[in-house]
């Protein structure tokens, strides 16, 4: 991989990379001032991965879960992002059009670099693994504390209930014990502070939890 | 570092993390349509390591460069960010305000992690090992790929000499030779695009190069 040509496409690929910086999420930053972009969501799960290392289960790779975390995100230069509540519809269309992306921007760099990163990326969407499934998590949690931090942010923005977000919480305890229960807390406090519905509108016939807190 | 309140201070860690989003860098992102921040910025750095991992130095271990990487402008988010081209004074300044922005944010972490990553940033700043020389070529090597793509960006913006250009390019040398090397032809190509000032003005007496190129 040290040769001229090789060099060559690695920076290409880091230019390529560039682009994700231009990619809008859902979730505001902390501070509420502005959308968050997918280039420095990465970096905030990477941050994560290290602060949170000891809730991961015994013998995780942290190394794979960060490395893991800097690319999920790349194949959205493409794709785009979307709401992690879209239908299901939309889920795998998205689906579809990350998988065209990834054969599209991991082949810029050159083998057998391109044949490893693509199979990061597909480790975390197939969360064969426990660094996955650890990665994962931490990738459903950021939103939630981002959430918590902007007044409810996309779970107000959307009419989100609590129990579309506990059906997601099980990605997170899939990962790691500690932070699922953390989470479960988490969503207490949201919908005791107003963040989150108790539950789904009558007419959908799925109510799970009391009256709307305080 | 199972216990709540372990748990507890990492998720403020994280959240403190966030306000890096907010700190904006000389530097824009490569389609020149904003400022580049130093969060989204680390990560390009730790897509760099990944990328261009062949081209450190053997032995190196990685995942200690992407962890550097991913916590080393940190300190920022109460130091702000400052032009590499500063005075010497204006760099000194920003250097006793990084230590004090460390002592409070690493600190927010608890024991033993708060040391083990205050130790990374210390390791990366003194540039002790290989991993923090290969981090901080990658560092150095990142803003010179952006002022490519950007019409010269910050080094038209402050009319940056090729001389002053060349005397940072000694740090990417350091951390890894054939980077090293793209970065001096990069620097030639610069000064032919017209990006760079081929030399120091004459009343400064330290003129290197021959007439502006095309």
């Amino acid at each position: 991989m040290g040769s001229e040509e090789s060099l060559e496409r690695q920076i290409r690929f880091v230019l390529e990379a560039d682009r994700l910086k231009t990619v809008a999420r859902q979730s505001r930053i902390a501070d509420g001032s502005r959308h968050e972009n997918s280039a420095e969501h990465s970096w905030h799960l990477a941050v994560m991965a290290l602060a949170l290392a000891g809730h991961a289960p015994p013998g995780t790779d942290l190394a794979r879960v960060v490395a893991m975390l800097v690319v999920h995100d790349m194949v959205e230069i493409d794709a785009g992002d979307l709401f992690v509540y879209a239908d299901s519809a939309a889920l795998a269309r998205q689906a579809e059009a990350e998988r065209t992306a990834a054969d599209r921007i991991f082949a810029i760099l050159p083998d057998p670099q391109a044949a490893a990163v693509r199979a990061l990326w597909d480790e975390f969407e197939t969360r064969r693994t426990r660094e996955a499934r650890f990665a994962r998590a931490l990738d459903r949690l950021q939103p939630m504390l981002l959430n918590m931090q902007t007044g409810g942010g996309t779970w107000v923005a959307h009419g989100v209930t609590a129990e579309q977000v506990l059906a997601k919480v099980a990605l997170i305890e899939d990962g790691s014990v500690s932070l699922g229960r953390y989470a479960r807390t988490m969503i207490a406090t949201a919908v005791a502070q107003g963040f989150l519905r108790p539950a789904a509108p009558p007419e959908r016939g799925t109510a799970v939890a009391g009256p709307p807190a305080g």
